[in-house]
This record gives structure tokens, sequence and C-alpha cells, in this order.
């Protein structure tokens, strides 16, 4: 198991699969404060006002044929300027990677919130176009990744970090990140939920070891907790829209508003078709993109 | 002339054509302030942190088919949340006026940033759907609208205003808007720049009295020279990307970056197809969107 290293803290007790999320022992360990840095800056992040902490750069990157979002992340007030990718998607990597460079950013996570069915993800070929550069998925995706993240855990790159909250439902390995609660941190708090609450919707469950009512009371007790400016960010969007509010979701998610059974019920009769891209993609995901990439580069991806 | 009404507030000399921004003698003119209120608060913005003026609430929204981002941008500290959306579209409209409702603002202005050539405005739509809004373009379009803005101008919604910056030559009618620079207003500063600078590129010079050597001008004199860390939100991009700052297109922008000689050539040598939909999208924007709709609507648009 893996503790303090590149940045992941981890909790001392296991939660998982308890939906229920701890708090580290620790922001991050020795290891990554030596590597990254602990700092205390009274820049303001990107999209908030903190006191003190990191400055965050924010990007929302958009991929049309899945339309799946990628997240950029970066503490740009650290000398490294470490940043992170949720999401990416491979038809995008280049268009990724090209603005990590541009931006002149150090790369050094390539993280998923879950096994996607709907495209092949960009980690593997991120990992061959950038060294160094380590993939993160949930252990209770069953798939192969750098490192294994659960409930709990806090992925940190400078002075920002990730909380993982565990939100299966979509999918048996789905996690939600979500941006730290400590001074110093962005102010709205900030969470990649990938496919388990999407802006006025939520991801099927009928696939992957999807459960409607696990996802009812992950999306409940894990994401609708949070404060009601959190900004929500979600995989995708079909519709056009960027951004919402837990407070919004709350009011106005047309299933997840409703009783645990009627959310039940309208996820069996969603009637939706067989995933189209779900027999490459799972196959490919399983291994966070390394399918069809060369042997080095899966062995490099072996935990 | 229109002078103080409704939250707009005009520079007493015309510098129309110049590009050159001019301050207005009062951030909004007294019927505004009576309207929507002059006030001072402390709550941070959406995208800032402001030590007093408005709060921002801000979204970024897509359309498809056009590649084309509308804005929303209201005040939510004032009591009557004040907004405004920026480019929208025709087949979105539904979607903005359904979030604008759900979010409680109150929308005042549609605004356009030009004469869009590749999809129909909806700001007909949404002045038939939403009574009281009105429509904004500059004067220099030559298009119809109850509002006719030109540089120097400041558009107030709640504490919170954008400036009208010219930037003509993607059309002759273009305009940037910028948020403002005094305390209270978003920090970083945000521009809405439309066609004119896209990210890593620009809109094309090849139609609706377009001049590249005028757009060189329009970019490098009106948005170049803004903080580099402004924020440039473009009318539309088509690989993905949401949002790019000044000094990021100072650096990288494939064109603007070039002599202006250069710059002309490569705009000379795009080889660009016809606008599919400039022959159905002009004339209707030349209206604000009304041409297909009710004659009481089009009698609504006069100014």
């Amino acid at each position: 198991m893996l503790r303090i290293s590149y940045g992941l803290a981890r909790a001392s007790l296991s939660s998982w699969p308890s939906l229920k999320p701890r708090s580290g022992p620790a922001l991050c360990g020795p290891k990554s404060r030596a590597l990254w840095g602990i700092r205390s800056s009274s820049a303001a992040a990107y999209t908030t006002s903190s006191s003190s902490g990191g400055k965050l750069l924010f990007r929302q990157l958009f991929e049309e044929e899945s339309y799946t979002y990628t997240y950029l992340l970066a503490d740009v007030s650290h000398p490294d300027k470490p940043a992170v990718l949720i999401d990416p998607v491979d038809k995008t990597a280049e268009r990724d990677l090209s603005l990590v460079k541009e931006l002149g950013l150090k790369l050094i996570y390539a993280m998923n919130t879950h096994v996607h069915a709907d495209h092949v993800t960009g980690t593997g070929l991120i990992k061959m176009k950038v060294p160094g550069v380590k993939s993160v998925i949930s252990r209770a995706s069953n798939s192969r990744a750098d490192h294994f993240i659960e409930a709990g855990d806090k992925i940190c790159f400078g002075d920002l970090f990730l909380e993982v909250r565990a939100t299966p439902g979509h999918t048996l390995g789905c996690v939600t990140y979500v941006s730290g609660d400590r001074p110093g941190q962005p102010q709205p708090r900030m969470a990649f939920t990938g496919d388990a609450l999407l802006i006025r919707g939520c991801g099927r469950t009928d696939f992957q070891g999807g459960n409607s009512l696990q996802l009812y009371h992950s999306v409940h007790s894990q994401i609708l907790t949070l404060p009601k400016d959190t900004l929500v960010y979600p995989g995708h969007d079909y519709r056009g829209f960027s951004v919402s509010t837990v407070g919004e979701e709350m009011l106005y998610n047309p299933r997840l508003t409703k009783d645990e059974e009627t959310f039940k019920k309208i996820m069996e009769n969603l009637n939706l078709p067989y995933p189209k891209m779900i027999d490459v993609a799972v196959p490919a995901n399983m291994v966070c993109g390394l399918q069809d990439l060369s042997s080095e580069a899966v062995g490099a991806a072996s935990n």
C-alpha cells in the first residue's frame, strides 16, 4: 500500500468501501514535501480568494466526440509549477501536453475518476510522452495504474491538494476529487465528479458494476453534503454547460432530487443504447490507456 | 444618442472609430443607480477576490454546431441579481433562459460582440421570451438593436460593469467587452473578445468589412495592452479550449505574435471556404435575430 509518496497522502485506516471521507494524518508526506515543497503564500488562486497557500491555475478542456471534460490544475506559486490532469482523453492528449508545456508546468499526475466506457483515457499516451508522470486511479476500479487511491487520500501538487471521495454507482470504482478545505485552498471548493454527478443528470448505472441505489447514496452522502457554493465540474456535459454548484444540483437535478426508489425507477427505465465505445474503451482503460502502447510503457505502469 | 439609461454609461466625447478606450464620466447613470443600485459589498466574486463591489456569477456556455461560447454574467450581491448574456445563440437560447431562471437572475441585456456570420444570435428569441431585455450591439455594426454602444461605454449590471473596446477587423463593428478595473470588479480582469482574438488564433478578415491590418491594430492596441493575467474569453473555440490569458496570447498566438506584414499575408492565404451560414446569419443578425420573429418584436427592437 502506497504511503506518502510523490504527494499522495493516505489515512492510516482503510474505510473503503465505506463512503465516509477520512482526514489523512498529513497533508502530504515528507517525501512529497521535499519534492514539491510546503509553502505559504498570500497569492489568490485563479478561482478563489485565498489568504495563504498555493495559487491555482485552472483550465477546463473539452473533447467533442465523447463530450468529455479534462481538467488541468497546477500550483503556479510553486517553483516547479506542479500540475495534474483529471480525465485526459487519448484524442486530445497532444493538445493537453502542448498547453502544459506552454504554461511551463510540470505534469506529475494523470488521474482518472473511473474506468471510462465512452473514450480511451489519455493517461497511457501522456505517460509515454512525458516520462515521470504517474497514473492515478482508484484501487476499487481493479485496473492498472502507478498509484491506487482510496477514500480519504489526498493528492498534493505544490501547496494545493485534492481529496478523494468514493462515489461508486456509475462504476464500482468511481471517485470524486474535491479541492481542499484548508486555508490557502481554492474557495469556493471544486468537486470533479466524473460521471457520478453530471449537471442536471448523472451517469448510467447499467454497466461496469453500476448500481443505482449505490450511486444515489454516493452522490447524496459524498457530494451534496459539500458546501452549497462548491463548484461541480463533471466528467461530461452534452448540452454546453461547463459548471454547476452543489446548491443548484440539490434544487434542480431532475434525478437526484427524487427519493431513492423513484431514482432507481428512473435509472431502470432510461432505455439507453449499448455504449458504442465500451468494448474498445474499457479494456484499454483497465490498463490506463496503455493497451496498444509499447510493452515498455505497460511495464512502467505496474505498481 | 443614448445617455445614462438602464445602466449604460457613455463618455461625452465620441472617439469612434478611434480605438482608444475612453473613461466614461460616470460608472452608471442616475437612472441605472435607481434601478439597479450602487452598492458596496465585501463579497468575493466567483472568479476573483474583491474587496468591495459586486459578486460575480459567471458561466461559460457552449453551442456545439457553431462552436460558439455564450457568457452569462450576473451581480448576485445585488437584490435583483441583474444579468447579461454575451453572444447568445438562437439554438441554445432556451437553455440559457432556463439557467437564468433557475439561478434567480434578472436578465437585462442580450449583448453581441458583433454581427455573427456563423450562427443566428439568440437575442431576438430572448427578447420575445423575456420582455424588458434590451439588445446591445455596436453602433458601427450598422445593425438594429435597442442600445448601440461605442468605445469607452460602460455596461452596468448591479455594481459590476463591462467596458466597451472597439476591436474592428474581423467585422467593422466588432467590440471587446472588458470587466472593470476598479475596486470591487473581478480580478483578474476578463476580456470577452468575440472573434477579434481567439485562443491561439483570430477571426477571418475576408467578409463583413473585415480588414487584417485593422484587426492586427485592434488586438495589439486594445486587448494585448491589458494586464497579462487578463482572462481571454473568446467567441468560439474549435479545439476544446475554454479560456486563455493576454500573456499567453502575447507569447503563443501563432498569428498575432508575427509582425504586421506577416500577419496580413497569413490572413490573405487562409483559403477558407465561404462561410456556410453567412447568407442566413448575417441578415438575421443585422436585426439582432428578429428577422423571422413577430412584427411586434421587431418593432420593439427599434431604437
